[in-house]
């Protein structure tokens, strides 16, 4: 069974998304016609996912003339707009500045701006899912064979215009006939990893074990996973990796155990303006995603929390790095682009 | 504000439990009557924690009678039932070992089984409220001031006859009016941390901020906890420490940060039967922990989950166990006892 695609046009031109909010009880889609609406969207987590980030703002960009002929003035103020939703993902500035330069080359030479961005917006979509296939393969090529993979999150094709990131060369192993499995860390406190990335491996046939984020290190120690492959928000000069809350520490425990632990993302991920981590901004979300469970209380009323939507994993406890243009080690990335 | 009794008897010889599994939402407290009463409410977590569940076995046993006259045979039938609820706690056997033993001293001169046997559970209650104390009193000492101290799942006074293990230093610290927070992870699957010690902490007016277990290695990279303290369900005579799933991966984090990991347990803890951590059973439970909370599902019909209740810190990992009888080194925890 396909993976239903989490984006796609309407006949109207408007942006149909899979509401991942409410995976995996529902399969919902909703119709966005409004920059304001595709921002909420990205904001509340319906579309998530670091490439997915970037493809949904470009095609967002298109509806800034709400219904009225687009203007560049009106671009510019949807692209600031959705430029403000998520601060950590560098694939939504990198989509929406490479709109914007479309917007104006295409004003500057007197042409049509709505059929400029569309066309754009499917580029850098195409292009993505184009990416996805090429992390897939050389993903496939270094793990080699049968694999158990624990990840992180979900960097799968949920998260992408394509077949994923992390899942992607598990996808690849499994059309090739491997036996290839995934241990699923849950991912709180939004639970990317129980309700997406076993729902997207369930719907593929690839057998899934979910787990507690707390149970990563003993699981490691059993000694049979073949390694950790997870996604990317940003990559830093240096190497450093911002993804989901909950990497970093997943990353120590596999260096305590020798398990080798990989990222693999498409080079927009890449951000060769980030010296190191700590020049990566890190999103805070609100505390009530921590203090419950999906809605229902889980500590007491007014009970403070800390609430990181990201962490960095510092270049040596990586690998390698999987992209679009081959694998690299994390101190040669910025090579990539 | 005191904390409340997580245990009593009734003026009837019951017992009476704070049902653990309703907290924070709800201050429910139940009246046993029955051993198998009482074993219910350990295999479901109403009554929990490793000091706790041996008081409460303890006190179970007087149940024995079912209403008549106690029989060394009732008993013994009695301790088999209550001996199978959790097979990773040590003390849980240590107590009933320790009444058994009672029982037949009692039975052999002719002695009210009742009475000495409710006597025995007493004297296992109370020393067990010395011992938090002595613990609380020696890991303050250890910390030494003001402090952020971070826990994993609950080691407090819900976990104890007193003032709890792991939380004893900090209400030592509270009472001796130093600051000391805490930063509590939420311990999936049962949230023991969000639900417990965010619900004592707050009941003693102790600051306490609640984040998700991944967020562990991140908050501890901060640079402002003084020290990670937590529990133990069983110490080995090397020094390995079972304790609830995830505690390993705080200790590699810990390690990573270069932040003390210290152990806070009774001596009735440390089983110098039992090797190492390799020899210590773990116990796995139902899936359905992992792939929901509270009945709400979180991953699709069917998924997959393991679940095990357990992990295994190395003593390597470990900076000092706390004990009733001083401060050691995991190495020399043995000598302990």
């Amino acid at each position: 069974m396909p993976i239903p695609s989490p984006i796609a046009w309407t006949p109207r031109h408007t942006i149909r998304i899979l509401d991942q909010t409410l995976l995996p009880g529902e399969e919902r889609y909703l119709d966005l016609d409004t920059v304001d609406a595709v921002a909420e969207a990205i904001r509340t987590l319906r579309v998530r996912g670091a490439p997915l980030i970037g493809i949904a703002a470009a095609m967002g960009l298109t509806l800034a003339g709400a219904g009225r002929p687009l203007t560049l003035d009106a671009v510019r103020a949807a692209a600031a707009t959705l430029g403000a939703t998520r601060p950590t993902a560098v694939n939504l500035h990198w989509a929406l500045d490479r709109m914007l330069a479309r917007a104006e080359r295409t004003a500057a030479a007197g042409g049509d701006l709505s059929t400029a961005l569309r066309d754009e917006a499917n580029a850098i979509w195409e292009e993505d899912r184009v990416m996805c296939a090429r992390i897939g393969a050389a993903g496939a090529d270094l793990i080699g064979g049968d694999a158990v993979v624990l990840t992180h999150c979900n960097a799968g094709a949920l998260a992408t215009g394509g077949m994923g990131t992390a899942l992607a060369p598990v996808y690849v192993l499994h059309a090739a006939g491997r036996r290839v499995s995934v241990v699923a860390d849950e991912t709180r406190p939004l639970l990317q990893g129980s309700r997406l990335t076993a729902w997207e491996l369930g719907r593929a046939g690839v057998p899934v074990t979910v787990i507690a984020d707390g149970m990563v290190a003993s699981r490691l120690r059993q000694g049979d996973v073949t390694c950790v492959l997870v996604g990317a928000d940003r990559i830093a000069a240096n190497g450093d990796v911002a993804n989901k809350i909950g990497t970093y520490g997943v990353a120590l425990a596999a260096r305590a155990h020798g398990v080798p632990f990989y990222v693999a993302a498409p080079t927009s991920t890449i951000d060769p303006a980030t010296p190191d981590g700590a020049h990566i901004p890190i999103e805070e979300r609100a505390p009530e995603e921590v203090t419950g469970w999906r809605g229902h209380p889980a500590a007491p009323a007014g009970a403070r929390a800390w609430n990181p939507a990201f962490d960095v994993t510092p270049a040596e406890l990586v690998t390698a790095i999987i992209t679009d243009r081959g694998v690299f080690a994390p101190r040669d990335v910025a090579a990539a682009v």
